[in-house]
């Protein structure tokens, strides 16, 4: 068996995104029996001493990667992004009231918002876009600046106590200081693929179906001190607490992703680090984004260049959607797939997710070239 | 590659268990790329048609399977049965109380009880052990006419909504009567291996890392009278309705898991469906059984006749600790392992899931054999 490797396209896909062939390969490899264990990683008891080991070197090779420093603690939970949606107000909204900055589609956050901050309509604001029931992505953020003011505005200080960043086509290049009130982010889009000062969030979080590995767990960084603070209503599920006590397996945990995201946290830290990641990242997406500029408006990216993301890169074709479906079925018929944008904005979008390598995006450059000479006039 | 398919074992553990060494095959040798998708089953989007397909199918497939009729909705869910544990109650506690016949340890269920249901220490009450915080497991159920007994009082007609049927070392051969009271039942245990009438349930769950598939998805077949009731405190991943309205893929969904599920469902129809695995489950158990009731003693089950459930068979030798460990030993010098019983009764136990064929089952009864005649005096 060649197991299939030769049917492999590049996946661009925005999320679940590719993951290294060198790991799935390894899976696929000792799938009907891991390591020594004479059973399958599918098969195998949470409550073994092998899965124990696991579990305990994913979190220490997390640890090292990030330098995630003795106070946090990291967490396998499950429920995707929606799931720590409501997790992060049932632990952490001690005063009812948050601020959050969300840079995509907020319709996810009003579920848990309305359910688990005291005065949702009222205090609660989003930085970006329309106030309650904001539908359209954005393509800006303010500057670092502003959020320093807020953070510096009484009423921030005292009667807030979390700010949420969604990261999807746009990406912060710095960390708002908020002067001590608790940051909390959604790194999906980005999670290590650069180095973060983990001690300037109260908690980070990450579906781990991006840059980690398949979808099924979400990976928790959280400050020790916000473990044990979860309202009564919170079930035990998404109650840091107990998952913290039970180290991720106080319910029955996906036992096969916490192993593969080990495996992959095992690849970063083979392939440079975190900054392997982070430089690997920036020469991917500046092929990209150097392509969009030079194309004489052909290409158009309409994210700002402050806050432009190097994992999800949105462009349009001449606003033309002929011409972005030909794109999109050309490039599919070189093997590159999941191009299309968002069902809610339209285009193209490329994601270059840590597993995506520097060659498949050089392959996709010379796609791009090669559209822009034969339809640019 | 051999695919380390030599390297396997019997794998006699309570869960997660065996797996179809015919379904673990075929994953693995399609696990870089999924049918004609071109990338992993790992790595393919959960709003892709491929997916869809995937969800679709496993979806009919266990309604071929048990049987299910039209007003229920197969729901693939995150959280294990300790998640399920809070969305019974959050979604179905109209009335704020329920009744619960716990049958193992109810440490998992103190939790939601007591977060959710209206009066916990007063109404709620155990048909079986203590009243409230029991941590030994049960050898016996009482008689069905208890229930039905039960199920015809007042009190228990107009205060309760539920009845949740925790099945492990116990296995109710027949349905309780309750009298169109809602039941509730986690089937974990012994999902799909034997034909069950859905009609009576309210609800039925399992996690599938006993008979269908590995951890981290957890199986719920709902009436769908019970889809859009739940508590305004339930989280949305696990509010029915939301689940439901997104066919399972509202909040990232565990792909892969779901997908495994859906071909195990696919093998469990090509082996004569549940009536095939049913007729296997009774000869397997009977094996041990027979040899436990015919070694005079020296193997003994604590647990009463009419309850004896086909998937876990716990027994001890002759009460001797010593005995046991060398039992368990020799056993896996045999290649059969996770014969230990549970840390809280001890012993041994044996559990045959519908993976675990009846030729495995003749290699233990064949060392069962053999270990009596060694230490029977």
């Amino acid at each position: 068996m060649n197991g299939k490797k030769n049917e492999r396209a590049i996946n661009f896909g925005a999320g679940p995104g590719q993951l290294p062939l060198e790991v799935l390969e390894e899976v696929q490899a000792e799938l009907l029996a891991y390591k020594n264990a004479k059973v399958s990683i599918l098969e195998i008891s949470h409550r073994s001493g092998d899965f124990k080991k696991v579990i305990e070197s994913a979190q220490a090779r997390l640890a090292q990667i990030l330098n995630i420093p003795d106070n946090y603690k990291v967490l396998f939970m499950q429920g995707g992004g929606t799931g720590l949606f409501s997790a992060v107000p049932l632990n952490m909204m001690t005063t009812g009231t948050a601020d959050y900055i969300v840079t995509g589609s907020c319709e996810f956050l009003i579920d848990p918002l309305s359910k688990f901050c005291g005065n949702f309509d009222g205090t609660y604001f989003q930085v970006l876009g329309h106030r309650k029931r904001q539908k359209k992505q954005q393509n800006t953020v303010k500057s670092i600046s502003s959020y320093q003011k807020l953070a510096n505005t009484q009423r921030f200080l005292t009667d807030q106590t979390g700010i949420s960043i969604q990261m999807r086509r746009i990406e912060f290049h710095d960390i708002p200081e908020t002067n001590g009130v608790p940051l909390v982010a959604d790194m999906s889009s980005n999670f290590v693929s650069k180095p973060v000062d983990v001690s300037k969030f109260g908690l980070i979080f990450a579906g781990a179906q991006k840059n980690v590995g398949p979808s099924g767990v979400t990976i928790v960084i959280v400050r020790k001190d916000f473990i044990g603070t979860a309202m009564k209503i919170c079930p035990s599920i998404l109650d840091f607490a107990v998952v913290a006590e039970g180290n991720s397996i106080h319910n029955t945990p996906p036992v096969f992703q916490i192993y593969f995201v080990g495996l992959v946290f095992e690849w970063i830290l083979k392939n440079g680090g975190v900054e392997g990641m982070e430089e690997l990242a920036r020469q991917k997406s500046q092929m990209i984004y150097d392509i969009i500029e030079k194309s004489n408006g052909f290409y158009s990216c309409p994210i700002k260049e402050n806050c432009r993301s190097r994992m999800n890169i949105p462009f349009r074709i001449k606003n033309d959607e002929k011409l972005e479906n030909d794109f999109v079925s050309g490039a599919a018929a070189l093997n590159m797939l999941q191009l299309k944008g968002h069902r809610s904005v339209g285009g193209i979008r490329v994601s270059l997710y840590n597993a995506v390598t520097l060659d498949q995006v050089k392959q996709l450059s010379n796609y791009m070239i090669k559209f822009y000479e034969q339809h640019k006039n």
